[in-house]
C-alpha cells in the first residue's frame, strides 16, 4: 500500500512513539500538586515554549487543544463572542475555500446574526490582499483565513493580511494546520493573532493541538470548553500530557524528515504522466506552494473506475479530503471554478518522508493503464 | 513513591500501551475513504459500540470527545444552546459539589440570563431527591448532577433522579466520569439523557472520552467543537483513532484491575490511624461510597508540614483536587459543611490496583510520625 495522504494524517514518526510511550508511564495529572504531578508539568512546560519559540510568540500566549478544529472554534467563536458587541453588529471575512470546521463555525455564527463575507479565491486558489480589501468593513472584527490550503497546498500572503488587518485594527485568525513546522511563520512579523496547530500533520499524535493568541492574559476571549481552571481557564479537562510530549518530539524531528525531494517527485509526477500521453493539470500550479500536496485534475479517468482500481494499492484523496466518505464536488475546487466533472476527477496526492519516486512511478503507471 | 492519586489520573494499564501503540502505527485518518482509513474506522467503531454496549446505549448514541470536562460542556451548552428557549425562561439544576469544570459552565450560562440552583448536598456528600424535588421548577429543562463525586467517592441516587426527571420531562445529565467502568449503569433503566465518560480514570489515556446522547439523531444538541462533520456534526476534529483503541482496551481490561482489596486498604487506614490515636474522619463514611476513593480529615495535621513531610514519598491530593496548583479550601469539603480550618486538614487517598496494603501502613505510620 502507498500512502499519499500525509495532509490527512502524516505517518507518526518513531521518535514521538517513544516520547508517547515514555509520557504515557508517567500517569499522573498534570495538574496535580504533588511531584509526580510538578515534573510532568514541567515537560509539559517546555513544549509550550519550544512551540511558542518556533513561531516567536511567547510561552504564555500558547493553549493546548485537542487539535486545529478545536482551536479554530476558539479562536473565531472565543473573539466573536469576546468581543461584547451585539451580532447584529459584527462583521466577519473568510474564504469560500477554508476548512470545512471554519465555515461550519461561521456557518453557526450567521445563525445567531452575525454578517459573514465568504471571499472566492483567485483561479489559483489563493486570496490576495485585494481580495480582502474588497470585502471589509467598518464592522469587521475578525478576519480568518487559512495558511495553507489542504486541497491545493497553495499559501495565502499572510504576512500581508496581517499588516493590513493591523493597521484597520481587525483580529487575523489563520489556520495553520497545513503549513505549522513545514514553513517559517513569525507571528510577530505577520502581525497574526491567533494561530491554529496541530500534531498529527507533522508526525505527531491526533487529538493534540494548539492555539497561539496574541497576548492571551489581556484578550478577551470565552472559553469553548469551560474547565476547571487549566490553560489560563480558557480550555479545561485533564492535560493531555503524553499528546503533548508527542506533539513536542514530532516539531524537533520533523523538520529533518519533511522530504527534500517533494518538487522532484511532483515533476516525476507531472513528466510521467505527459510521456504517457495523460491529460493533467496540477491546481494552483501558478501560485506559490507548499510541494508535498498536488492536486491532479486527469480529465479522461472516470472517478467510480479509478477508485476501484487504484483502493487497493494507492491512499489518496478523492472528494472532499480529510472530513467525510462521500465523495462529493469539494467545495475548495468549487471555489476555484472547477466544475462538477472536473472537481470529481481531481486526486489530492500528499507526500512524506516515506514516498520514493518509485512510488509516483507505480502511480504513473497505473493511471495511463486506465486510460488506455 | 507510592501513587495515591488515581482519581486524579488512573496508572495506564500494560493492555492500554501495546493497543494505543499500535493504534498509532495505523497512522491514517479514520475519515478518509480510503482503505487505510476504512480500516481505521471499523476499529473506532467497535470501540463505539463497546462502549456503548457497557452503559446499555446504541453506538449511535456515543460521541467521540477529549475527555469528561469536554462532554460536560457539549451535554450542558449543547442542550441549553439546542433548547430553542430564551435564556431568560431557563432554569438549570446542579448541585455545589459538582467537578469545577461543570461549576464554570453554569457560571457561564448564568452570565447569559439563565437562572442555575445550586443544591447543596446533604452532610454525607449525596445529592438525595428529596434536595432536588425542592429546587426544581416549572422553566427546570436539565438537570446535572455527577454520578460520583471525586472528592469524596459517594455515590448519588442517579436511578431515583432519573425516574423523577422522566416524569418531569426533565433532561438528565450525569458526570459519570468517576463513576464510569467502576459501577454498573444502565442509562435506559436509570432514564439518563447524557452521559459523560472518560478514559484516564480506568487506566486509559488522557485526552480522550465520550458523552452518551440519548436518542442523539433526534436530539437538538449544538456542538460545543464545529467540524468537518465527523461524529453525526456533532464533534469537529480527526478521530484520535489510537486513544479510542486504547480507550476501548482500558474498557477491556479494567474490571480486572479494579481492586478487590479496596475496601480492605481503607479499613487498615481506618484501623491503623486509630490504633496509633491519630484522630481521623471518613468524609461521607455513612454514604454509598466507592472504595477506592478515601477522603480523610486529620485535625491534628499542620497541612503545611504535612506536605512538605509526605510530597517526597506519598501521591496524594490536598485542596482542590485535580483542577488547581493552589492550595484552597476544597468546594465540595465547604459544601458539606467542612470549615476552612478542617479543609485544609483533609486528604484524598485513591487507591489503584497497583496499592498495597504495605502502602497504607506506611502512610499511617507517616502521619502518626508527624503528629506526635
Ligand atoms: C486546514 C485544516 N484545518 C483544520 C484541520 C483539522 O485539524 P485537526 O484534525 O487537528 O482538528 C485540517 C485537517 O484535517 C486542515 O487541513
Ligand atoms: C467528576 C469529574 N468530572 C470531570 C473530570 C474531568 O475529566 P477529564 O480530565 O477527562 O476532562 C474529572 C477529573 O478530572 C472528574 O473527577
Amino acid at each position: 500500500m502507498i500512502y499519499f495522504d500525509s495532509a490527512a494524517s502524516y505517518p507518526i514518526l518513531p521518535e514521538v512513539l517513544s516520547s508517547i510511550e515514555e509520557g504515557f508511564k508517567s500517569y499522573a495529572n498534570p495538574s496535580s500538586s504533588h511531584i509526580m504531578g510538578l515534573a510532568l508539568s514541567q515537560k509539559v512546560e517546555d513544549v509550550r515554549l519550544q512551540i511558542a519559540d518556533s513561531i516567536g510568540a511567547l510561552p504564555s500566549e500558547v493553549v493546548f487543544t485537542s487539535g486545529a478544529t478545536e482551536s479554530n472554534n476558539l479562536a473565531i467563536k472565543g473573539a466573536v463572542f469576546g468581543s461584547g458587541k451585539p451580532f447584529s453588529e459584527i462583521h466577519l471575512v473568510t474564504s469560500q475555500a477554508e476548512h470545512k470546521c471554519v465555515l461550519n463555525i461561521f456557518s453557526y455564527l450567521e445563525g445567531l446574526g452575525c454578517q459573514v463575507s465568504y471571499i472566492k479565491p483567485n483561479a489559483e486558489g489563493v486570496i490576495t490582499l485585494q481580495l480582502l480589501e474588497e470585502v471589509v468593513t467598518e464592522n469587521t472584527i475578525l478576519v480568518s483565513l487559512m495558511h495553507v490550503n489542504n486541497e491545493l497546498g497553495v499559501i495565502n500572503p499572510i504576512q500581508d493580511i496581517g499588516e493590513f488587518c493591523f493597521d484597520k485594527k481587525i483580529k487575523l485568525h489563520t489556520d495553520a494546520a497545513q503549513s505549522f513546522g513545514k514553513i517559517d511563520i513569525d507571528v510577530m512579523d505577520s502581525y497574526v493573532d491567533f494561530m491554529s496547530l496541530t500534531a498529527h500533520k507533522i508526525g505527531g499524535p491526533k487529538g493534540i493541538g494548539a492555539l497561539y493568541i496574541q497576548a492571551l492574559r489581556t484578550s478577551n476571549i470565552v472559553p469553548v470548553i469551560h474547565g476547571a481552571g487549566q490553560e489560563e481557564g480558557l480550555r479545561g479537562g485533564t492535560l493531555p500530557a503524553p499528546l503533548i510530549l508527542g506533539f513536542g518530539a514530532a516539531l524537533s524531528s520533523f523538520q529533518n524528515s519533511y522530504s527534500k525531494i517533494n518538487a522532484e517527485l511532483e515533476a516525476t509526477l507531472l513528466k510521467g504522466l505527459q510521456a504517457k500521453g495523460v491529460r493533467c493539470q496540477i491546481n494552483g500550479a501558478n501560485a506559490e506552494r507548499v510541494k508535498h500536496i498536488v492536486s491532479v485534475t486527469l480529465p479522461d479517468t472516470n472517478p467510480v473506475v479509478f477508485m476501484r482500481n487504484t483502493e487497493r494499492d494507492f491512499c489518496l484523496a478523492q472528494g472532499s479530503a480529510c472530513s467525510s466518505k462521500e465523495i462529493e464536488p469539494s467545495h475548495v475546487l468549487s471555489s476555484i471554478g472547477l466544475g462538477r466533472d472536473l472537481a470529481s476527477k481531481t486526486y489530492r496526492l500528499s507526500f512524506s518522508h516515506e514516498t520514493t519516486v518509485d512510488d509516483i512511478k507505480a502511480f504513473v503507471q497505473r493511471v495511463a493503464e486506465l486510460i488506455e
